[in-house]
This record gives C-alpha cells, structure tokens and sequence, in this order.
C-alpha cells in the first residue's frame, strides 16, 4: 500500500476525428488495455450507452484511481481522462487510446494532484 | 437529447484538512447531492473501499458524465472531479462536497473540454 499514499497525476486527453466511438467493446477493450499500460489494476468497468447514434460514458474504477470516457459520435469527439496515483504514469494510456479511436487531432493537459 | 451533443466543463477539485473521508456513507451522500445541486441525473454509483485506515475510490456515473472521488485519509487529502456536459455547472458542486468535507483548503481548476 505504500504507493497509495501518494497523490496523484491527473491527464484530460481530448480526440477530435475518432473512430469507434460508438462501439461499446471497443471502448472497454481500450480502457483495459490503457490500464495495463499504466500497470494499473482494474477493479471493476462501468458502460452506459445512451442509445443508437447517441454517445457512451465509461469508468474503470481502478486500484490507483480510475479512467473516464465520454464520446459524442455526432461531432466525433470523445473526452478521456486517466487519474493514477502512485507510481503509475497516465500518459503511458496516450498511444492505447490513440490506437482505437484513431483521432485525427488531440490535445492533453497533465494536472498534479494533491501536492500541498 | 439536445444537450447532449454539447462537450463538457470539468472541475478538478482538491481538498485538504479534509473530515469524513474514510465514511463510505458519507461520501455516497455527497455524491448524489453534488450531482442534485448540479442537475445530474446519477445513473449509478460505485464505490471502493482501500481497507482499514486507507482511502475510498468512488465514481457515479451520470446522464451528463461523471464525478469522482478519490480519498487519503492518512494525509486528510481529497481529489475530486466533476465532469458534466450540457448546461450543468459543476461548480455547483462545490459547496456541497465543503459542506460534508469541512477542508481547511482547498483548491479547483475548471476546463472547457471539446471546444475544438
């Protein structure tokens, strides 16, 4: 547990032009594999689509934080952010995300957290 | 559904000198009141809890995106995100989380998120 007393390192991931957005397996699939990118334990994935040619939101909760996806298929873009405490480093999830949603822009922001 | 095509607002909020951050109920509490005050819808929410003496992860994922929680007791530190698309404030949220955190400081950071 001596990892989790360190705050964390917060990244907001935007993709304009994305592909698979739509596509629920796809999006889980990529939340795990960013997971595993980042050495990171997946304690349990939360879809919710919100019906044809509508968006889909996603959470994995995970053991150092968790990773959020909310897609809106109509503008092909989709918002991610990956929180990661410890050890773990978000933006090791960039290429797995870029990999299965191919945008054709993006843009990150990098945001410490907790430090005093 | 109309609101739904507009991207989002994100605040990231952080608390310090934080109280009842190991109460689970407490916490569930919040959550569903942060997302009240805000006009969310929550859709369903998830907790963790890190065992004796350590922290809670807790997601609710909402009609109009999400909100986080994620707590260290051993350093009375919380980090918080609040993710709503349409015409919900997050900020809202905000008085809510120091009404049932009581944090002696704290901090927040809002982003526009899809502005292309």
């Amino acid at each position: 547990m001596a990892d989790f007393v360190t705050p964390g390192s917060h990244l907001l991931l935007d993709f304009w032009g994305a592909k698979n957005i739509q596509n629920k397996e796809v999006i889980e699939k990529a939340m795990r594999e960013a997971a595993k990118a980042c050495n990171a334990k997946v304690l349990g994935v939360t879809l919710h689509e919100f019906g044809e040619g509508a968006g889909i939101t996603g959470v994995a909760v995970l053991a150092e934080s968790h990773i959020s996806i909310h897609t809106w298929p109509e503008i092909s873009y989709v918002a991610l952010d990956v929180f990661m405490c410890g050890k773990c480093d978000p933006q090791n999830a960039i290429p797995v995300f870029e990999k299965y949603f191919e945008p054709t822009k993006s843009s990150f922001s990098l945001h410490k957290r907790g430090a005093s």
